[in-house]
C-alpha cells in the first residue's frame, strides 16, 4: 500500500502488504471500543504479525512522534483502546498463536490477539482450566485482559487476570523488548515490572506475548439461588459459606433485576417466593459430603432469617440455566439505555455504600430507577440507573453525570474504586483523584515517563501528563 | 540520648526518648541479617513507634543525606537488611501491633514489625489461617517478608506473601505516606505500585503497614513420603497428583538428606527401603474420598514405577513427624558449613537443570558432597555443598565462589532466577544480571529515582545506582 502521506507510508513498509490499513470503515471499526461516548479518529490501523514488527512501529512512532493506542477485542468500557485524537491503532488480531503447552508447569504462551475463549477452549482440550471468565470473553484478547486485569464472574475463587500471568514480553514506549519474570513462579530478583505492565492500560508499552497459567478442571460446579429478604443478610450468607466451602463465584442482584430477565429472556423465576435480593453461589460438589455440608449451611441461614427460599442445581443443565439469571441482566437491560457505573469497596462496607447510594439517587433523582448486581464476593458492584420513559436520552445522561459526582464522592468516603474492573482510560480519567491520591498520580507520571519518554504509547489515557 | 555529633542529636529528637541507640552491641544487633559476609556497622538505630516518627526520619534523612536501612526480623538470606556502611538502622520492632480485623474481608491490619508467626496465631484464634510459613517465621517480621516477597512451603497451593497483601502503608523515600490499594480485592485505577513495593528490598521506601489477607483453615492436613527411584520420575508424580488434588505442599530430597537428618535428630526413616530421592506432598484430606484418591494415585505411580515405597500420615502427629524429614535438613547440615543456593527455573525443567548442575559440580569439584532439597512444586531448588572435612574453610568458600558462576550460567541457560525467594540485596547483586536483562535492571534504577531521588533508602542492594 502506498499512501499519499510520507508519514503513513513509511509505517506501511513495517507491516505486511496490505496490514496498513486507512479505508473509513477500518479506521472506525479499529478506532473505538464498546463505549460510545468518542468518535473514533485515528490516522491509520496495522496489523503487526511478529514482535519485530511491533518493535518497529515502536521505533517509527518515537522518530516520528506518533501516538499509538494498542488494540485488542476492543469491548472495553472505558475508552482506553479508543483512538479519537488521529493516533496509529496497533490492531494485535494476526498475532493469535498459542504454543509451547507445558503440562507440568501447566501454562502456555499466547500471543497478545488470542481471544480469553480460544485460550479458555484450548485449556479444556487439554483438561486444564483458564478461569478467567467474563460476558465478552468471545471477542475480548488476552493482550487487553491483561492490560486492564481484567476480572469477571470467578475473581472470589480464582482472582484477576494478573494471578494467572507467569511472564510477558513487552516492548516498551522507548522501544525495548523485555521479559518480565521468565515465566517463573518465585523470582526474588528486584522490582516486580510484570506487574507493573499488568494493569496499564498500554501507557508503558504494549504487550505482545504473555505466558498463561492454567488450572486444575472444576469438578462437578453447583449452584445454588438464595432468596435474601435484606440486604446485610447478603453478608451472613457469604461469610457463613465461605468458612466451610471454596466458593467459586458469590454474586448478587435484586428482584428488579429477576423481573426484568424473567420477563424479557425465556428464563424461568429461580423459585416462587420473590424476595429483595438473591445470592447465586457456586462451588465444586466434589463428593456428598461438600452438597451435605452446603445444605447444611443452606438450613442455617434459614433458620437464621438470612434465607427464604432456595434452588440448588441437579444438573450441568440447571447450573447453566441458573447462571442465566445473573448473566442475562446486562443484555436485558441494554435497551432501557442504562447508566453504568463499576465501582467497588472493601466487601463488609457493601451493605452501608449500597444504602447510600441508592439513599442519595432516591433522594435527588426519585424518578430514576435503579438496578443492583455484582461480583459482591469481591466488592464489586455494577450500578445500573435506568433512563425514564419521558426523559430525554441527552438531557438523562447529563444528570446522570451529576450522579457521577455523588457516587464517587461515596466511594471516597469509603475508601473504595471508582473502576474495579473496567479501568479508567478516558471514562474515568476526571475521577481517578476519587481514588488514588495526588502524590499517587504524579509517581504515576513518573513512571510513565521511563517507560515511554515521547509519550507516544496510549497518551491521554488514565492520566494527562 | 544526646550525642555529640549533631546529627544523630537531632536524629534522636524523632523518635520517643531511648530510642535511638548508638552503643556497640545494638550496632550490630541490628546492623546484620543471617548473612555473615559483610561486617556490620552502622551509624545509628532508631525504632520509631508511629508513621509520623517514620515519615520524620525519611525526612530527615533526606536533608542530611543519610542513607537508611530498613530492619525487621533480620533473618534474611541476602545481605538485604545489612547496615555495613555508616547507614542509620530503621527497626520496626516497635511497631508490631496487629488490629482491624474483618471477618468479612478476612483480612486484617498488621504494622511492619509484627512477626509472621504472630500473625499465624493470631489467624488460628479467628479460626483462619496465615498461610506463608517457612524456617524463621518465628523471628521474621512482615516488613521484611513483605520487601522479599517471601515463599515457603506452602506457594504451590497458596503463592507467595504477594498474594497475601491486600494492601500497603508506605513512606517513599522522598518522604510521601501513599496508601496503596485501600486493600481492595478489584482496583482497576492504573499502576499497581502495592506490586512494585513487595519484593523492592526497601530500596523505593519504608513499608510501615499492610492489610493482610486470611484464608480458611485447612482440614485435616495429610502428609504423604514417598520413594522414588529417579529424579524424572518426580515430576511425573507431581503431574499426577496435581491434577487430581490440590496439593498444599510438594517437597522434594535427597537419600543424603534423609541419612543425615535421621543420623542427627531424633527422626525415623519414613520407611525401610531407602531410595535416591523422596517426595513430600501434603493435602487437605477433608473426607475419604480424598483419601481414595490419593490411594488410588499412589497405586498408579507404583505401577509406574515412578515410586517404590511410601508412607501416609494417619495423625497430625504422624504427619508433623514426617515434615522433620524435610524441615530438619538445614538445621543438620548447619555443623557442616554449607554453601548454600537458592535457584529456581521453570518446574518442568527441573530435571535437566538439576542433572546439569551436578555433572558441573562433579567434574570440577570431586571432593565436593551436594544435598539437595527444595520447594519443587514450584521450581525452586536450594542447593547445598557440603564442605569437606580436609578443606580449609576459606578455601572451600573461595572455590564456591567459583562454582557460583557455573551455577548461574546454568540458570541463565535455563531462564531461571538467582534468588528464587531469599531476595537480592548485597550477596546476589553481583548476579542480577543472570536472571534480568541490563535494559531491565537500568529500568530499575530509573525508577528506584523516582521513589527516592537522593538514593537514601537501602542504597547498593538490589543494584547500584
Amino acid at each position: 500500500m502506498t499512501d499519499t502521506n510520507p508519514i503513513i507510508a513509511g509505517l506501511a513498509e513495517l507491516v505486511d502488504a496490505g496490514r496498513l490499513l486507512t479505508d473509513a470503515d477500518s479506521l472506525s471499526h479499529y478506532g473505538c471500543d464498546w463505549t460510545k461516548k468518542f468518535e473514533p479518529a485515528p490516522l491509520a490501523v496495522v496489523l503487526p504479525k511478529t514482535l519485530q514488527q511491533v518493535q518497529a512501529i515502536v521505533q517509527y512512532a518515537n522518530e516520528h512522534k506518533l501516538a499509538l493506542v494498542p488494540s485488542g477485542g476492543r469491548t472495553g468500557l472505558s475508552a482506553a483502546a479508543v483512538a479519537a485524537y488521529g493516533e496509529v491503532v496497533v490492531a494485535f488480531d494476526l498475532m493469535n498463536k498459542i504454543s509451547e503447552f507445558n503440562p507440568i508447569d501447566r501454562t502456555v504462551r499466547c500471543q497478545a490477539g488470542v481471544v480469553t475463549a480460544q485460550l479458555q477452549y484450548y485449556a479444556e482440550e487439554q483438561d486444564l482450566y483458564y478461569p478467567v471468565d467474563f460476558a465478552s470473553a468471545g471477542s475480548s484478547q488476552l493482550g487487553g485482559n491483561i492490560s486492564t486485569n481484567a476480572g469477571g464472574i470467578k475473581v472470589i475463587r480464582y482472582g484477576m487476570t494478573r494471578d494467572w500471568v507467569a511472564g510477558l514480553k513487552v516492548v516498551t514506549g522507548k522501544g525495548d523488548v523485555l521479559d518480565l519474570n521468565n515465566d517463573l513462579v518465585k523470582n526474588a530478583t528486584g522490582y516486580d515490572f510484570r506487574n507493573l505492565f499488568i494493569g496499564a492500560e498500554g501507557t508503558l508499552g504494549l504487550i505482545v506475548e504473555a505466558t498463561m497459567k492454567l488450572a486444575r478442571s472444576p469438578d462437578n460446579l453447583t449452584v445454588l439461588v438464595l432468596g435474601v429478604p435484606e440486604f446485610d443478610a447478603i453478608m451472613n450468607v457469604l461469610t457463613a459459606f465461605q468458612n466451610r466451602i471454596d466458593l467459586t463465584a458469590f454474586e448478587f442482584f435484586s428482584e428488579k433485576a429477576v423481573q426484568l430477565v424473567t420477563a424479557h429472556h425465556n428464563v424461568p423465576r429461580p423459585f416462587e417466593s420473590a424476595t429483595p435480593y438473591y445470592a447465586l453461589l457456586e462451588f465444586e460438589a466434589s463428593n456428598d459430603k461438600v452438597l451435605e455440608q452446603a445444605m447444611t449451611l443452606f438450613e442455617t441461614c434459614v433458620e437464621q432469617g438470612w434465607v427464604m427460599d432456595g434452588v440448588i442445581s441437579q444438573s450441568e443443565a440447571q447450573a447453566a440455566a441458573l447462571w442465566r439469571l445473573r448473566e442475562g441482566i446486562s443484555e436485558t437491560l441494554a435497551p432501557f439505555t442504562p447508566y453504568k457505573n463499576d465501582v467497588s469497596v472493601m466487601v463488609s462496607k457493601v451493605p452501608a455504600f449500597l444504602q447510600e447510594i441508592d439513599e442519595i439517587v432516591n433522594a435527588r433523582y426519585p424518578d430514576f430507577e435503579i438496578v443492583w448486581f455484582g461480583h459482591i464476593g469481591d466488592g464489586n458492584l455494577h450500578l445500573n440507573i435506568l433512563k425514564p420513559d419521558a426523559l430525554d436520552k441527552a438531557e438523562f445522561f447529563t444528570r446522570c453525570e451529576s450522579v457521577n459526582t455523588a457516587v464517587f464522592e461515596t466511594v471516597q468516603k469509603y475508601g473504595g474504586s471508582v473502576s474495579a474492573e473496567h479501568g479508567v482510560g478516558m471514562t474515568k480519567k476526571p475521577y481517578l483523584h476519587y481514588t488514588r491520591a495526588p502524590a499517587e498520580i504524579n509517581y504515576m507520571r513518573s513512571v510513565k515517563q521511563i517507560f515511554d519518554p515521547n509519550n507516544i504509547m496510549n497518551p491521554g489515557k488514565i492520566f494527562d501528563l
